[in-house]
C-alpha cells in the first residue's frame, strides 16, 4: 500500500514537473476561454491519437494582415505609404492638383481622398505603385519602412505588429502548421516586410495584385508594374485566392473585419476540427477601439456570424496581456 | 619521408572511398557535360564556402510540367481528359454536335478540334472543367487518373513521368531547394496528381486558372468553377505568375518548349549562379522526337536562345539512361 502510494505520488509529481517545465507558448495571451480554445485546437489536431488529428501537410493557417497581424489605424499603413509617395511624386504630376483622390490628399484632406471608397484607394495605390520594375518597388517600400514613423505612436511601422499574434504564428509553425497571409493589402507591399516581421516567406503571402507585364528592355527581361488593378483579395476574393494559390482549404483562419468573413466561412465549413478567430479591437488605450461603424476594419456582420457559428472572438483588452513589444 | 607518403596515401584513399560511398543522386542520367552542369551548379550554390552560395530560402526551382516532368504526346494529357469528359457529358449537351471544337472532337477529328489553337483548347477545357465545385472536380480527375490509360503506351498516365526528372526533383529538395511547377496546364488538374507523382504540394503548383466564384448554397459555402478563362500561364504569363505567386526570382528553371522561354529568360537574367535547362525530345524510340515543327511542345526560338545564352540542353536520347520507370 505504501509502495502504491509512493508510485502515485511520484507520477503526480512527474506530471506537475512536466507541465511546469513546458514553457507557455502564448505568454502575451491572458488565461481564459480564448487562449484555451487556441491551445486545445492545436493539441487535438497535432495529437496522433486524437480523432481530430490532421497530417502536417494539411495544417494550413491563414491570417489577414491589417488589423490582425499589425495595426491599421488611423489609416491602412499602405495608404500612408501611398500618401508619402504622392507627395514625393507630385512635382512630376501637375495634373494631380485637380484630380481626385490626389487633389484632396495633397491638401491634407483625408476625408475627401477617401470619398471614392475602396476603389479610389486602389486607384491611388495603382498610381503610386506602378511604372517601375518589381525590384525597384521593393526597394522603395523597404526604404520607406526603414525611415517612416507611425503618426500616433511615433514607432517604425514594423514595430506595430501584435506580439500575441507573433507568438501564435511561432506556436503554430512549431506544431507543423504552414502559415499564410491572405490580405486585401498589396502583395508586393506586404512581401517587403513579411519575411522579417513575421518569418513568412514571399511565397506564403497572398494579397491584392496589380497587373504586370513581362518586357525585354535593352536585352534585359523585366517585370513592369502597370497602373491597373488585377485582383482584389477581399471578401469573396479571399476564398477564391486561397483556392487559386494554396489549393487546399485551411483548417484555421484569423481575421478582424467583415472583409475576412468569407475566408472564415470557407475555413470553418470544412470537415473535422477547425479554428476561426476574430481579433476584436476593444482597447482604446493600448491600441484603438472600433468595430461596427469603423470605415477602416469594419466588423459588423462578422461579429454576428461569430456568435451564431461559435467562432472565437479575441477581445484585445481582455485577452491580450500585451499588444505591442514596445509597451513597458 | 615514408611517413609523409603514408599520410598522402591515406588521404587519397579516404577521398576515393568517400566519393565511392556517395551514391549518385542522378542514376538515370548518363555521364557527360549535361549531368555535370547540374551537379556542379547544385554543388556551388549549396556550398557555404563558395562565392556562389545561395541561402536555402532563395533556392527556388521552377519546372514546366507537360513535356518536362511527364510526357505530352500524342496530345496534352489534360486534353485527353477533356475528350473523355466531352464524350461522357455529350448526351446532356445536344448543341455540341454542331459547335466547335466539340463537334470535331465527338467525330474523332482531332485536327479539326485543334484548329482553334490554344484558345480553342482552353475553351474546351473551360467547358469541361466548369459548373462544379473545386472538390467535385478534383474527384473527377482522380477517378480518371485511376482508370484511364495512355493511348500508345497503355500505361496509366501517372506512369508517364520522366524518371530522370523525378531524381532531379528529389536531389534538389535534398539540397534545400523548394520545387515549384509552373505550367500552362490547369492548376487544379495538376494538383490532383502532383503531390503523389512528384511530392509537390498543391501550394507549389502554379498553372492556368479558370474563374471561380464563392457562393453560399443552402448555408454551405462553396467555390464554383466558372466556364471562363482567368489566366493563361504560358509564355510571358509564366514570369508574371512566378512573381505573383512566389514573389522571388527562381535560380533554376526547367522547360521543354517555347512556352517556357520567358520563364528561362527571367530566371537566368538574375544575378549570381543560375541554371536554365531545356529538355529536348530527341528519342523517337523510348519517347517521341519533336521540336521546331511540333504543334505540341514546339521548341524553336528556345533552342536558338539556349545556344546564344549557353543554357543546358538535355538530349533525351543521349543524356537519359532511362526515360520511364516502366522500361525494362
Amino acid at each position: 500500500m505504501k509502495r502504491m502510494f509512493d508510485i502515485a505520488f511520484l507520477l503526480a509529481w512527474l506530471l506537475l514537473a512536466n507541465s511546469a517545465l513546458q514553457p507557455d507558448p502564448l505568454p502575451s495571451w491572458n488565461e481564459g476561454p480564448v487562449k484555451e480554445s487556441i491551445l486545445s485546437f492545436v493539441e487535438k489536431v497535432t495529437d496522433y491519437e486524437s480523432q481530430d488529428f490532421v497530417p502536417p501537410e494539411e495544417r494550413i493557417a491563414v491570417f489577414d494582415n491589417d488589423g490582425t497581424l499589425w495595426a491599421e489605424q488611423p489609416l491602412y499603413f499602405q495608404f500612408l505609404f501611398a500618401i508619402d509617395r504622392v507627395k514625393a511624386l507630385a512635382p512630376q504630376h501637375p495634373d494631380w492638383q485637380n484630380e481626385e483622390p490626389f487633389a484632396s490628399l495633397l491638401k491634407g484632406d483625408m476625408k475627401g481622398a477617401l470619398a471614392g471608397g475602396e476603389h479610389g484607394l486602389l486607384e491611388l495605390i495603382a498610381a503610386t505603385h506602378a511604372g517601375m520594375t518589381t525590384e525597384e518597388f521593393e526597394m522603395i517600400v523597404q526604404e520607406w519602412l526603414a525611415t517612416a514613423k507611425h503618426p500616433e505612436s511615433g514607432q517604425p511601422f514594423s514595430h506595430m505588429v501584435y506580439r500575441p499574434m507573433l507568438e501564435l504564428l511561432v506556436y503554430l509553425r512549431a506544431r507543423g502548421f504552414k502559415t499564410f497571409i491572405v490580405s486585401g493589402g498589396g502583395v508586393e507591399f506586404m512581401r517587403a516586410f513579411a519575411e522579417q516581421a513575421y518569418d513568412i516567406p514571399p511565397e506564403q503571402v497572398i494579397g491584392s495584385t496589380g497587373k504586370q507585364t513581362f518586357e525585354i528592355r535593352d536585352g534585359e527581361p523585366m517585370l513592369i508594374k502597370q497602373p491597373a488593378v488585377d485582383f482584389v483579395d477581399d471578401k469573396e476574393g479571399k476564398p477564391v485566392a486561397i483556392q487559386r494559390v494554396i489549393g487546399r482549404r485551411p483548417i484555421a483562419a484569423f481575421g478582424n473585419s467583415d472583409g475576412d468573413l468569407q475566408m472564415l466561412q470557407w475555413t470553418c465549413a470544412g470537415d473535422g476540427a477547425r479554428l476561426c478567430l476574430y481579433v476584436h479591437h476593444t482597447d482604446a488605450e493600448r491600441e484603438w477601439a472600433y468595430d461596427r461603424q469603423s470605415p477602416i476594419g469594419q466588423l459588423d456582420k462578422g461579429l454576428e456570424e461569430a456568435r451564431t457559428e461559435g467562432w472565437v472572438v479575441a477581445d484585445m483588452k481582455r485577452d491580450w496581456k500585451r499588444v505591442f513589444a514596445f509597451e513597458r
